[in-house]
């Protein structure tokens, strides 16, 4: 998830037109609609089925990265209990995604100590030769560090090592690493792990294309520990060598598929929000934060409401996007498929469950005013708050195309996020199911009133 | 480290006789020594030896199981720096140690997915079968369930799985484990890491001798995220089967050594206050908290003594005890070889380094009196308490044995220790530099004045 988001994040800012509507609201809404909230909360608490299913996914077909067996499972899981669980319109929309495979990877010190490394070769990346490479290591701490010492890179292994600040400031190295340090004719590159803490755990997640011109080096990522032991030894002189294998490539493109499904409006259901998630993660761990948690939070919120019999005025619509890690094709297709229906709002959910958190919300003063006005309501429910400002890479591609309100949600704790995020430790122990149905039934409420008013 | 202290702790109450002594005086105590507290304070964070010496050692050496390379090389490294040091007597007192290799290992779910698991062999396991053992799991979350279960145990890989409350209910699992499945005929057997997190970490330690009537089966611990995954499957009713392999083994002892050093004391030398940790660690990691942290802290606190000048009435000998991990061989001859010494205290950490904390001691009300009456100065260089009860595995051998007071040192994040403790994430970046000098210091302090009490 999440890799573009700093990178674009300026990108949007106001989408719609400034035309100011007239204020909703909030006490209004507050008398309209406390007992229907009170009622989908109840409901939602109610109903276990959500991390239950979630965790026998998780379980029963392992990650789902785009190619793999443990994703077409996982999709044709989700789509049935999609359909069990009353939605309507429930369909694949065909798409083709990349895919990428691990194979076996090694990454060892061989001076002056040997030792096994905890490394994860990163996603898109081209494997060794298959002898390995056996090199000097060169320890950076920032693209700068690496410009000024441009001459020592020929030949070696660029590890960048610059401790986490924060999502955005640390990514780069893994996006961009391998192309710089090639640039400068290094044989590989490696980036600490993009993470708050270490825990031996190494992150995968995708690296930037390559200009044409550049020879494609292999790019991992090392555990925070052994790229601080590195580091240290380094700076007291020492020679680092390191072997790398890897036997990562990237192989044809496969189909896959975005699920979709429904609640039809009973007045305007041409007027479409379409909320969700991604489909697929990285191939280690489950992806169950990432971004599973976010696939069943936004279907089973549908599901809640059919199930009270809550019949939106608005078609209200869960996608559940396909290769969000690597690639963006479900969010492209669906921005292409569906850009002359009438979205009024795309809402996604990409940043795990915590504690319950904020709608963000890109729009006119209007939107915001709207979006706004149901904050009171939900706050009899928990620390819940709308702000200005979201992101969502997938919904992205088609409110930007269309200019069309783009809202997210974040949960309160989403720094422990990045501690699972990409890695073996993103498993479903991670979700609290008391966390997920107040986040399943924060969405359904501002949902269901975002669809009612005017 | 720690591996009895929950089965011995109600052992040691009072080891001492209970003659009343007259009261020490705080406040003449703080007058006297408020000044010296605080060189040693300033010393102490002026010298970044200790933290520097302990990552080159785990660095350079790696994991110091008895019997490996890397606690030869280590020992010897500890030995000399000493030397540097300026303590007096240092000195190898020879030892013989055991020696389980770890070797080659696996863990994998065959069905129903196809996955490796996070797994690690527990120290003095033995192997299974060259073709490794293929069964199906049985889930229990305690030896109550294992009893009532008993009829269904017989050909099973026996799985503990009960979440961690403290270490003392926890480790139960991982050290009487495999003795307890063994008795009904299980396989294997395999035990939740004892930890308060899972981040898909295994974490080893040793586990207790079979009576000898019994077959001896491999035993293992899994992260918390696998041993979950696994209970969840067999809770909806399908079979897992596991795939173990392991080549763990027992070889012939082999020799190794405590390392001793000293300050003499100036009035008294024949009384002896001991003061250490252990030096061998667990073979995944570096040990670096696991107890390389109180080695250096210890010998360190010794070291600012000598460099300030500051000559103790008392002899304060340090000793870092081999073999605590996995037979407590170095523990047992420091007791054996020194019992007819005049030990007045012996003083073992063994918790890790983190805010500074507070000094426990077992002993008469007159030896705790003299203890409290040191807090008072202690405090104005941090959060430091005197309470009574101590624990020290190696320094209990000696305690016990003569009935000498036993003093440790507990900082205030324990509970962080065993997120670290006995596998692959204990490294010196766990220690914070500030945090150890702080223990320096206060350990200096403490031994400073209680040998120059009455």
């Amino acid at each position: 998830m999440k890799f573009f988001i700093y990178l674009v994040t300026t990108i949007l800012v106001v989408l719609t037109s400034n035309t100011i509507y007239a204020q909703y609201d909030s006490l209004q809404i507050y008398k309209n609609y406390r007992n229907i909230v009170e009622k989908i909360f109840n409901a939602a608490h109610r109903d276990s089925s959500a991390w239950q299913q979630l965790a026998y996914m998780c379980d029963t077909y392992g990650p789902r990265l785009c190619g793999s067996e443990g994703l077409e499972k996982s999709l044709n899981y989700m789509f049935e209990q999609m359909k069990n669980d009353g939605l309507q319109n429930v369909r694949k929309d065909e798409v083709m995604v990349p895919k990428w495979v691990r194979g076996d990877e090694y990454c060892g010190m061989i001076s002056p100590r040997k030792t096994k490394l905890h490394f994860l070769s990163l996603g898109g990346s081209v494997s060794t030769p298959k002898d390995g490479i056996t090199s000097e290591v060169i320890v950076v701490k920032s693209f700068d560090e690496l410009d000024r010492r441009k001459n020592e890179i020929k030949g070696k292994i660029v590890l960048y090592n610059e401790p986490y600040i924060n999502y955005g400031q640390a990514v780069a190295y893994r996006w961009a690493g391998a192309v710089n340090a090639a640039k400068y004719g290094a044989v590989a590159s490696l980036c600490r792990s993009v993470s708050p803490i270490g825990m031996q755990s190494p992150h995968t997640g995708s690296i930037m294309p390559y200009p044409d011109t550049l020879t494609k080096i292999p790019h991992g990522a090392l555990s925070h520990e052994d790229a601080d032991m590195i580091e240290r030894i380094v700076s007291r002189g020492e020679k680092v060598i390191l072997k790398i294998y890897m036997e990562a490539q990237t192989l044809p493109d496969v189909m896959s598929f975005n699920v979709i499904g429904e609640l039809k409006g009973t007045e305007k259901p041409q007027e479409i929000i379409t909320i969700g998630g991604h489909s697929d993660s990285w191939d280690v761990g489950s992806g169950a934060q990432d971004d599973a948690s976010a696939c069943f939070a936004t279907w089973k919120a549908l599901k809640i409401l059919n199930d009270l019999g809550l019949k939106p005025k608005r078609t209200i619509r869960v996608v559940l996007w396909v290769n969000e890690e690597n690639g963006l094709r479900g969010g492209k297709d669906y921005a292409e498929r569906y850009k002359n229906e009438n979205h009024i709002l795309l809402f996604e959910f990409d940043s795990g469950i915590f504690p319950i958190g904020e709608f963000g919300i890109n729009g006119s003063d209007s939107v915001f005013s709207k979006a706004k006005s149901i904050e009171k309501v939900l706050r009899d429910f928990g620390n819940i708050r709308i702000k200005k400002g979201a992101w969502g890479i997938d919904a992205q591609q088609l409110a930007e195309l269309k200019k069309i309100p783009l809202m997210n949600f974040n949960t309160d704790d989403e720094e422990k996020y990045f501690w699972f995020h990409h890695s073996a430790t993103d498993t479903p122990d991670k979700i609290n199911p008391k966390d997920m149905n107040d986040c399943i039934a924060a969405i359904a409420a501002m949902m269901y009133i975002y669809s009612d008013l005017p």
